[in-house]
């Protein structure tokens, strides 16, 4: 198995509601099949029924618990500032703070929102782990190998 | 905000399980502060306690459902063989196969595993979703933009 994801899906309960709230946040999707994809970066972002998801992996649908569900996406950013600033900007759109923007205890600064189906997404200012031009993240290297 | 996800973190009930889980499929982490670290192309793949993590995203430790919690990752490949190939070493690792290898309705072969959090895998060979040499996936142009 190459170390790698290639797709993201995340169960959704209404899908234009879905669709026009990560397309308030500047993304740009395609729809087919009732199905919505993104490309982010060399993977896809994937919005599909909740239940038709479920059924797909092989799994009971138990439901949104309205809690965490156990999966956390970051976005992570160039400055302090445009954690703020997309912060401002999910909670136009629908979403819910769940974390305000505060410097975490390790150092950087961090806040945190929830999608419109309660998918958690962090949005964090961290130096530690450089962004290149085209956004993507390198894990530094912590001497643990 | 860039259209662009930088982590994805998987909440785990035991870290040392997770770990020997993911790098019994070949993939090599980091461990530091109680966390490892994967790199996954231009993302990182990030295990940390579910505890932990629910309360970073300032949201309800739940607890894990046993059923689905609405986020399901793919790892796509080149050949319907490596599809079957993956699922073998997936269950040897200690997944559950939640749907064996199969042809699905849309022509594409594929099956999904839960790692030992529960964590759904999607394993798919799909020629429409075209796999570049690194890795990386490339959404399709439906035409429906």
């Amino acid at each position: 198995m190459e170390q790698r994801v290639s797709l993201i899906t995340l169960g959704v309960r209404d899908l234009p509601r879905a669709r026009a709230f990560y397309e308030a946040l500047g993304w740009k999707g395609q729809e087919v099949e009732e199905t919505v994809f993104f490309q982010a970066g060399g993977l896809g972002l994937v919005l599909w029924g909740w239940d038709k998801l479920a059924a797909d992996c092989g799994l009971e649908d138990t439901g949104p618990s309205g809690g965490f569900g156990g999966v956390a996406l970051a976005h992570n950013v160039r400055s302090p500032e445009e954690v703020d600033a997309l912060l401002t900007t999910a909670e136009q759109a629908g979403a819910t703070i769940t974390k305000p923007g505060a410097t975490s205890p390790l150092g950087f600064y961090t806040g945190a929102f929830t999608d419109p189906d309660g998918h958690p997404w962090e949005v964090a200012h961290n130096p530690g782990f450089p962004l290149a031009p085209d956004g993507s993240l390198t894990i530094p290297d912590f001497g643990t190998r």
